[in-house]
């Protein structure tokens, strides 16, 4: 089996250097390695050639996911130059302050340290992680599904490439290429070397890693994300936002799964919103009151309360109150995102304060959680756990801080 | 074996409660719990008599520890009391801005949720990890060594009946009362219902909880703290520094255990900083050239530099540089406080930079690590690890975010 101790150990060496380098160096190596994904296009195209002949069989969902094109490539380089536009977070500090001593506290932004990545199908995410991590300081040990790994030995081989011309340490990013379960596992149970494991992918591989992993995770990316209907929904904003938040991406993350409508409202406008997500080839399956109002919808299981379908899906209920919906949404929410459609000032407010996910929405589509759209310029996931991030993570959440203290001989009394 | 669904479910219900309650009905219950300590104090030194009693036969360490006085229930009244009067962390926004399509993003403090604290014999732990977690809006789940069961059964009835004498949730503190290693480790695997899971004791303690859970875990509370004492260190400085943070409370975390020297200072300093040590009553282990300094000290072996004494002893390295005393830190520290002592500005911004620990120190003791020095009022544990919460955790560090978001009919294009 692949030797992890190794690793751990040239990742913890690279980190201590790439802890200490400028912002402008750490800029020059992200337009080095974009320049050299360029330059080296034919080359990625063809190992990624071999990977989707590998994988001839699969379905083409997952083949697409797989496939690299020109325009892939390219958007991978940009994604690394735009990387090097962003503030880097380590040249800050949050706040400094005197004690009663006279002890002066700062409090800087520092790097985690090493950071795992599993991952699956998306070669892209090797080049993307790599960005983010190495921004904020951080050195990367990336192990991709085995179903990518000609491409993304052939990428990180040149990321390591283009850090080596700048003489930086190339070990600021690692790929595991032994793509067997022991090689995860062992992973997720190096405790010395790592100082956070982030899974990206299906909720499969991310419960795998919660359930099995010793060193610190965080969890991303499940999106059982709710919209509801207020009393009072003003009904064409209600119809766009419903629409928008189901259709517009359905394969993501905020996407809404679920519709949650007020009684007093859903007979008067449930039908046209219904017809509206029927003509975006929506598969809507209600509970039975919705399905009293628009008997075309499949009857809802129980299951689907709890079901992020990612797909051209929705379930439907109506509920008594804001109180039923708030209730409902805690309890099978996976805690990411939610709206409410209210223009009542209060009920919006409890809406707001009651809902326990990382984004509470009043009048607006889930779909804006993205790092992007938060203006945080690009994100690594969608933390929907309570410690360290919660939300889009971008660079700043993959920092931690330290706290530089001086003083001039002060001792403890 | 105890239910602890149930209790999860009791749980995650009181802190949907206990998460909306007001600044003032949390500190009106504080002082509520504080008044019924000292009103039933017999009741609890009863208590804690039956288990001084059963733990008849342990060291005398162990049994002060477990034993409980009328001045220690006055100091955990006023525990609560002093919490009383903090900042409430949740009645706080951290910053707002207004995105490019005009949403309004309110970055929120929250509370995290239900809390899990293992800790061993202090049975005060029960009533500072209510008090701190209670006043952060979450709620908490205590599992108590064996040894302080009745005190802590006794004690947590009382913080319970002063919650429900306020008409709130008295699960806003629940005792798991099965002390089996079992309970414990259901504890660590409660990812339905537990946010975050924090042992406080010793390391065989947090160490098992790190490797077992399932869980989030912050870490807490080792300390193998260094001092290092450059080229040009100030002597005096120097000496009342070293001295404070080893001898001035040996059993804790921040307390030094290392003593590092530059080779061009040490045989004109080491001498009567050792002989000021040991008029402390403090055992030295020297490094070949420390003992060639001072010949008294027994010799270090290599287990000494990874271990935390807790203890008036103390470890003595001769270096040749600073480069070789911040690695020599990097690798052997537990990553909690380390110390310079050095009137170069340069050197002490290196020092700073490079070393990899929560708290770095120029010219002060390592002493100061600590919430209430901090100015953060109170603490629940000092994190050594970088995920969510490094150095001191106070009030703030018991919390998460949410994004209040709100707009007037965003949809994403």
């Amino acid at each position: 089996m692949v030797d992890l101790t190794t690793m751990g150990q040239k990742a913890k060496q690279a980190a201590a250097q790439v802890a200490q380098l400028s912002t402008g160096d750490k800029n020059q190596a992200l337009i080095a390695m974009a320049k050299l994904l360029r330059n080296r296009q034919d080359e990625i195209l063809k190992a990624n050639a071999v990977d989707l002949e590998n994988a001839k069989a699969m379905p083409a969902k997952f083949v697409d996911r797989l496939k690299l094109t020109d325009q892939r490539i390219e958007d991978m380089a940009q994604g690394l130059e735009h990387v090097a536009q962003l503030n880097d977070p380590t040249a800050q500090y949050d706040r400094g302050w005197v004690t009663l001593d006279g002890l002066q506290i700062m409090q800087r932004r520092v790097p985690l340290g090493v950071i795992g990545i599993i991952f699956e199908a998306r070669p892209n995410v090797s080049v993307d992680a790599t960005a983010l991590t190495f921004k904020s300081g951080n050195v990367v040990i990336l192990r991709g599904g085995k179903e990518a790994i000609q491409t993304n030995e052939c990428l990180v081989n040149l990321l390591r490439k283009a850090l080596a011309n700048q003489q930086l340490p190339m070990d600021a990013v690692q790929l595991i290429t032994d793509t067997s379960h022991d090689s995860a596992n062992a992973l997720m149970q190096l405790n010395d070397y790592l100082d956070v494991l982030i899974p990206r992918g299906g909720q499969g591989l991310i419960q795998r890693v919660v359930k099995t992993a010793s060193v610190p995770v965080i969890e991303t990316g499940a999106g059982n994300c709710h919209i509801y209907l207020d009393r009072h929904a003003d009904f064409e904003m209600a119809k766009a936002i419903v629409v928008n938040a189901k259709v517009q991406r359905p394969s993501v993350c905020n996407a809404a799964e679920k519709l949650l409508i007020h009684q007093e409202v859903a007979t008067k406008i449930l039908p046209e919103i219904a017809q509206a997500l029927v003509d975006h080839g929506v598969e809507l399956r209600g509970d039975e009151r919705a399905r009293q109002i628009v008997p075309l919808m499949k009857p809802a299981t129980v299951e689907d309360w709890d079901t992020e379908y990612n797909d051209l899906i929705m379930a439907v209920k109506v509920v008594d109150s804001l109180d039923e919906a708030i209730a409902h949404i805690n309890r099978h929410s996976t805690h990411h995102s939610e709206a409410i459609i209210t223009p009542e000032l209060g009920r919006g407010q409890v809406f707001q304060r009651r809902v326990d996910s990382a984004c509470v929405y009043v009048n607006a589509s889930t779909r804006f959680t993205d790092g992007g759209q938060f203006g945080f310029g690009a994100e690594i996931g969608i933390s929907t756990q309570k410690l360290h991030a919660r939300g889009p993570m971008g660079l700043g959440q993959l920092t931690t801080i330290k706290y530089e203290i001086t003083g001039n001989g002060q001792i403890r009394k």
